[in-house]
């Protein structure tokens, strides 16, 4: 039985948290109600996503099962996130017990600030990279998918974290499991305009 | 100025709308303000996903501004809608006077339904090509992540969805600007466990 737990944010970024949602929730599905994922807030009230889509967490960060799989996104409103004392004690405690801390997209940020990332190799959003750097604490990779180090995963931005998610089912359960999921959500993807006409 | 609209209902599957929106809405935020997504439900209320997130729609059907792209999700829940007159009815003019129509997954099944696929090529998610196959009405196409047919785009499962976006954003507008678009949510895929080890 694992428990994959993902968080909402006002104006966490919609892409950062659905897309490893829709992997962690289809491994759930297909695992035949051994494994769960859960949706976590700090309320149970509705979340204002940074693109205007409007999320009701299922349970409140107090009330969360214990985790195995912690995941955080990004978006602007983690720059709120960093200053929540409340939000950041609770990601401590929950992430010291989990078995893997990971993140998407500037999510990175929070689990910088939580003290996950401390002399590890993190990555994030493209765009923020200098300014993850800045900080310290963490060596800042750049132009991967997603970053291992320990038991810290940081994914680069936005659909990032979907590669990083379907890596974490196949370590949770097995690569053959998580290429189960990669078939159930049919990603074989194919960005178009590769050209340069 | 271009509308996007996704819509969303009971027991839609996540990704189908949110890597849309997703994209969507990042081309609307790059615009400069010119362009617009709207998330819509047939009533502003909160909407039970396939996968137990909850969102609440922006705006209801009857409320919503003329549209250039429709974009229809699927999941479960589209069984229910396949006989949701008020839901087709308003399907159908809104597809009427957009520049687009588009399906995600097994979204396809509502654009048949609405009339919009009659005598058209489509696709639909793995899993359901045969059963869209044996309502007739439309040729079905498989192994491809969307098919175009006139001003109607159908996209394969799930995760499918975020490139059939980016090709329509790239219509809509050009392709450098859906490049834009993909950078901007860090769009170069690579799934783990490409390997059969």
């Amino acid at each position: 039985m694992a428990v994959y737990g993902v968080v909402v944010f006002e104006e966490a970024e919609e892409l950062d948290f659905v897309g490893p949602w829709e992997v962690f929730s289809a491994a759930a599905a297909l695992s035949g109600g051994e494994d769960q994922a859960v949706l976590l807030g700090e309320r149970v009230a509705p979340v204002r996503c940074a693109k205007g889509m409007t999320v009701v967490p299922q349970l409140a960060l107090t009330d969360a099962p214990g985790l195995d799989v912690l995941c955080v996104p990004g978006g602007e409103g983690r720059r709120a996130q960093q200053k929540n004392e409340v939000f950041l004690a609770w990601l401590r405690a929950a992430g010291a017990r989990a078995t893997w801390v990971t993140s998407v997209c500037t999510g990175a940020f929070l689990l910088v600030e939580a003290g996950f990332a401390a002399h590890k190799r993190v990555t994030t959003h493209w765009s923020r990279i200098d300014e993850l750097r800045e900080r310290g604490d963490a060596t800042v990779v750049e132009g991967v998918r997603f970053v291992r180090d320990g038991n810290v995963v940081t994914a680069a931005g936005v659909s990032a974290g979907i590669d990083m998610a379907l890596w974490i089912v196949g370590q949770m359960r097995t690569p053959a499991f998580a290429r189960s999921v990669q078939r159930y959500i049919e990603y074989d993807p194919a960005p178009p305009y590769a050209s340069e006409t």
